[in-house]
């Protein structure tokens, strides 16, 4: 099953699916959650850590890699799955949502979009054509187009524009991609606007990608919103083909978006919270550095089997954090993704054995979710912070260099 | 052979020896060379990572453990190993050093030493008696007394008052000292005076400890003085028993020691400097972020057999140091701390095979040491830096956080 979709299950009292992605490098069971690591590294992680958790594939950025080391250095090295010692499949975002809201000083017409870089302030010029050019010399397995990312709360007429010259570039990107063994997927835009979310997914879909993409979400607009947005686009997307939404990676949004047709995720969140010490357990996320873990002789999580959980009580995380050590960063980031990523493998078996909806109703009537106004703010602060340059991705949700 | 120390052989041309110090967790091959783990994590690595480096024993201090999570803490969730997952031995350091490099506002009379906390600027007092309790708790494998550390440059009278206290405060911790199964090692001081490492080393082995440490040096003194200073003091311990040197961690450091007749060593110097990018090959340390390595598609170190050498080019290396990432510092000590271990196993089986002399000759002829001037103008700014608060340990020689 070479680079096609089969849909193996559909859940009769949902949309969820459970499918395989098919790609050079072995089928890709989905759901499928793909953690982020733009620099050619999950941070923190080493590609042995990332196949003990199970982590079937990861995102790299075309973008980040572009400005550093180089899409051509990489390419020397032999291509991004040998630079970065992965041997599994690799997705690579095109860099169009870091160039519109990463590079300062952006310019776009429908050529392409000139930005700032925004470590070291020299202009540079991407083009549909360049990117798709980029991800071949990468050589990942699934590539995304350029696509203009507008900020949340645009008006129609400027989100409309954005969304055409999306279609233009993506019909382009189609036309120039050659590289054998990578599936270049299409993105569909459209903001909030359900008609634009429908003109988008009808335009995307009539030129035959092999996936699609939801972009534009999770980009600070409010989660009942973002939930429509992808039922809007989901219903309009063909049975037949994997559906990947950009930047969702929380547990709670990931059934609710399972449950509305997703097939593919990626997000930083798991990521960057576990950084932060926000980390996952089945009552909700909770602060390692809260004082209640001081004397903590216990796992994080006690029905988590992760190395993390397996060998480390909560007092020693908790001490590692308040402590500042290295240490702290990788144990947590392993408990954070094992978590997410044995979530996401528990809602493809329980599609599988026809128990979906219980499966979704049972995880979150135990687990305390971000209230609306913290994970807003907590979105707008990050989004807004200086440092984020050196960002993890497509997500908008990286606190990249640790505290 | 519990708890005690077995000659193996004795190299006929040099001081060089090969034994085995008998722990209740098995016993360790010396020349032996454990890396600092002060605050219970050796930066940046797990137990799993240093088992499969090859690490048989690891430092923790006993003045961090105290500040931070506190003694009781890490009693009551049953001793440092447990704390720290790590099932092999256990060398934790009194503290002392600590007390009189990082702590402000110290007062020190007989009775014990009065300073104030790095981190909060609490006021403690720690006395003879208090540290090998603490150790107790811990649960060691080897501990060390309390011992008062005077900087280097300090006059005769005060290095002898200095030495004389810390021979009083021998014998104390000698007569409370009780935990089964922990050997309590002597501290030789004396500074750089020939006549006082005598009379100290003289005083020390009176007390009849197991093991006996040579501390004070490696302090900022030229590397010719630490020399003669080892080699005054080996000659005046007893053949029998283990000789221990703190501080000093650099492959021709540990050589010139290992000739000189030292069998154990700590220091932060590996791991410091691998985070700092700096890193061993067998021509002398390389700066990974020079921009020679920006497309070096090979192994840092050619002969290296390390997980880092084995899955990952140098120019990969130079990639994560540039972007800061997190994978940097751990695989960067992966490899130094490989390299150190290996020398050293090297070191004793070339003991064994009667060449040691020759491996050292021939080490030293293909490695470029950093030159005096520089390594003596690094070590004191790194003693003067005010971030050295969260410092890695008795060696003097850590870059705490990383740039």
């Amino acid at each position: 099953m070479e680079q096609g979709f089969q849909l193996v299950k559909s859940c009769p009292r949902s949309g969820a699916r459970a499918g395989l992605i098919g790609t050079s490098r072995g089928p890709l069971p989905t759901p499928l959650f793909a953690p982020v690591g733009s620099q050619g590294t999950v941070k923190a992680l080493t590609p042995d850590d990332l196949k003990a958790i199970g982590v079937t594939m990861v995102l790299g950025n075309t973008y980040h890699l572009y400005l550093r080391p180089g899409i051509a250095a990489v390419e020397a090295l032999g291509g991004l799955h040998r630079f970065m010692s992965w041997d599994r499949p690799i997705l690579t975002d095109s860099g169009g949502y870091q160039v519109f809201s990463l590079a300062p000083l952006r310019r776009v017409d429908d050529q392409g979009v000139w930005f700032r870089s925004h470590i070291d302030g020299t202009e540079h010029f991407f083009t549909p054509e360049k990117v798709v050019e980029f991800q071949a010399q990468l050589g990942s397995d699934i590539a995304m187009p350029l696509d203009e990312c507008p900020p949340y709360g645009g008006d129609r007429a400027s989100i409309r524009a954005a969304t055409e010259r999306t279609h233009r570039w993506a019909e382009r990107s189609l036309a120039c991609h050659r590289r054998p063994g990578q599936s270049l997927y299409g993105i569909v835009q459209g903001g909030t606007y359900p008609e634009l979310r429908r003109q988008s997914a009808a335009a995307i879909t009539s030129l035959g990608f092999p996936g699609y993409a939801i972009g534009g979400l999770s980009v600070g607009e409010p989660k009942s919103v973002t939930l429509e947005a992808v039922e809007e686009t989901t219903s309009c997307l063909p049975r037949e083909h994997p559906r990947y939404l950009m930047g969702v990676g929380s547990p709670e949004d990931l059934f609710e978006c399972v449950a509305r047709g997703v097939d593919l995720f990626d997000s930083a969140l798991p990521t960057r919270t576990a950084r932060n010490g926000a980390l996952f357990t089945s009552e909700g996320r909770c602060n390692i550095q809260n004082a209640r873990f001081r004397d903590a002789d216990r796992a994080i999580d006690a029905d988590c089997p992760c190395y993390t959980c397996r060998g480390f009580s909560a007092a020693y995380l908790h001490h590692l954090f308040k402590s500042r050590e290295l240490l702290a960063y990788r144990l947590a980031t392993i408990h954070n993704l094992s978590f997410i990523i044995r979530l996401i493998e528990r809602m493809r078996q329980a599609i599988l054995d026809g128990r979906f909806v219980e499966l979704r109703e049972d995880f979150l009537a135990g687990y305390r979710t971000t209230d609306e106004e913290t994970r807003i703010l907590q979105k707008q602060k990050w989004l807004n912070r200086p440092s984020r340059s050196a960002g993890e991705g497509h997500g908008a949700e990286d606190a990249g260099v640790v505290p």
